[in-house]
């Protein structure tokens, strides 16, 4: 069994020591003679699961009792419909910075129950930057401001999160956990798992507890943050398998030595990888510095063609997702916390290959 | 490692094979050198497995063109709350007959954003058996009529479903697969997939295609059944390790010989339960024989007393899960399809031993 390196945008490469636990207690799971995929979801055995998995996310990230954190489902796109839902009351208006794609993806849906201001775009420029605090209008009295913190197709990030009063809702997906962030300075932080966390069909969930109590009478019960909050995310049964994962990636985490560390390891990745692109006429990132990710890099070769050899190429050296999403094409490396230092590495030294026999 | 006999409710038992497939590829799916949850949902790998899901599924239950086969996160909790936003046009009413605690949750949910009549109602004869054709007080111009096919804590079922005008909507979360039914009597089933056809976090909906275009413009985009028909399941990222096991539980289905083989297995193990415990009066079923469902089959003992020593031994004897749903007490066995008859032979044993002992 050869193992690839695998730089897949979401879902993406889990932790290696977390697949061989799983795959070792695939068949009796902490002595019940069961998957954990086969007991109950209000059994004491998966109560300590859940439990874990909620007191090591609040630990890592240092979340503090004001906030509730769920384990839901749909992903970061029930999000999407959930936040206007619960948070955007009767005539109010929420605010939203269009920064990419999934940004762009929100916004939509947030535009289909109300009010929606978009308080800054970067179409116009292709999205290769986050803009600055000076160049957002933000809407008085809003009920929220909405970004997407790292824009997993655009390959930009926050270096610093706009300061505004309403409280500030980050889609997180594809940056959760890679690096410190204050979290009380944030209403509400939520991540599609598949990318830093775990499996897909998770949706991790940390809600300031004061905005909870904002969600409209008229709110479908399983749509509000307040039934999940009050049932511990056991209103019903919860992807048990998902919240499973994202407890063993959590211990794995914490054997790196939590966040901060990381962090260190992230950017250190990122930074090899961004040296090379910006070594050469060869390369060419698009994305301003100030904004580039450490999570999801994007580059362009000379030309499509080019482009294409390259991704086809580093597939047959076991370099698997290196092709930029369909809507904007280029290269990109996708270098979420499990991918390891090896795999980025075996990367620089594949592109330095092929720029010397193409360059 | 000793595995249990697995009488849980839900999330239930799952067949040894299909774990141990699952297992074996964990690191490896397919050759890819990544395991299934950690490939694109938009790679060719992935769309195989969802084809194959869906098709199956098809061709297991006879389902023609004219539905649509979808693959949902939320379980049947968020149908409940999707049921009515999608279908329930404005100024209209739906018909809810009220079996039990699962129907009763749908009702619930329903009336928060609508007319909702309950046709039907076994709440003050405890449950203990479905309506008769002659006993609903169907809605003239009702949008539809919605039932639970079995009701996984009051252990009844339909022998025969209910005859209406409007689409009729069946939650079969408890029981779907689990014998034969003509699909084109409903105009929609789902099921959360974690008793009979998979994990959690994994709900299957079977919709007449007709009925996708009601939904009302105002329905948010990630909660209209269009959305997610339009891009076959992946309108965002499903949850791809729930639908690759639904295709390894699928794979098991045909191997066994369909659904016909199984309903067969499943109606010998019901009957041999049913047969102990109609045997005594130290056992006594609360359900009406016709009602009886050959998945949850609940039965009580002399005592509370009795009941709390059958299920504490029961569970020293390697068999988990016989406790009664607690707001109804006694004792339940879930004997899904993946419970195999081995199972359902050493309870009717244990229980001789139980009554000889203790009758």
């Amino acid at each position: 069994m050869a193992r690839v390196y695998n730089f897949n945008a979401g879902p993406a490469a889990l932790p290696l020591e977390v697949l061989e636990k799983a795959q070792a207690e695939m068949l009796d799971f902490a002595g019940t003679g069961m998957s954990v995929m086969e007991i109950s979801h209000r059994s004491k055995d998966f109560q300590a699961v859940i439990d874990a998995a909620e007191a090591k996310v609040r630990s890592l990230m240092g979340i503090s009792d004001d906030y509730a954190v769920l384990f839901l489902q749909g992903g970061a796109s029930l999000q999407f419909a959930m936040i206007p839902m619960n948070l955007r009351r009767e005539g109010k208006a929420a605010d939203y910075i269009d920064s990419g794609s999934w940004a762009s993806k929100a916004i939509k849906e947030a535009k289909v129950s109300g009010a929606t201001n978009v308080v800054w775009s970067g179409k116009e420029e292709n999205y290769i930057r986050m803009p600055k605090q000076s160049e957002l209008k933000l809407t008085p009295g809003a009920e929220y401001v909405h970004i997407c913190s790292n824009e997993t197709i655009g390959g930009i990030r926050y270096a610093e999160f706009p300061a505004t009063e309403a409280p500030l809702i980050a889609d997180m997906s594809s940056e959760i956990m890679s690096r410190v962030i204050d979290v009380n300075k944030f209403g509400m932080i939520y991540a599609g798992a598949q990318k830093n966390i775990g499996p897909s069909g998770l949706a991790l969930v940390i809600i300031r507890k004061d905005l909870i109590e904002r969600t409209p009478e008229s709110t479908p019960i399983f749509l509000r943050y307040d039934t999940h909050a009050k049932e511990g995310s056991l209103y019903n049964t919860p992807n048990t398998w998902g919240v499973y994962f994202v407890k063993l990636v959590m211990d794995y985490m914490e054997s790196l030595g939590g966040i901060p560390a990381v962090q260190k390891i992230n950017e250190a990745k990122a930074a090899a990888l961004y040296e090379v692109i910006d070594s050469s006429d060869f390369w060419r990132c698009p994305v301003e510095k100030e904004s580039r990710s450490i999570m999801n890099v994007v580059w362009r070769l000379p030309s499509e063609e080019l482009e294409e050899q390259f991704v086809s190429e580093a597939k047959k050296a076991g370099m698997i997702g290196l092709k930029g999403h369909r809507s904007v094409g280029g290269i990109r490396a996708s270098i979420y916390n499990a991918v390891p230092r090896a795999a980025v590495d075996a990367l620089i030294s594949f592109m330095k290959d092929f720029e010397a026999k193409n360059g």
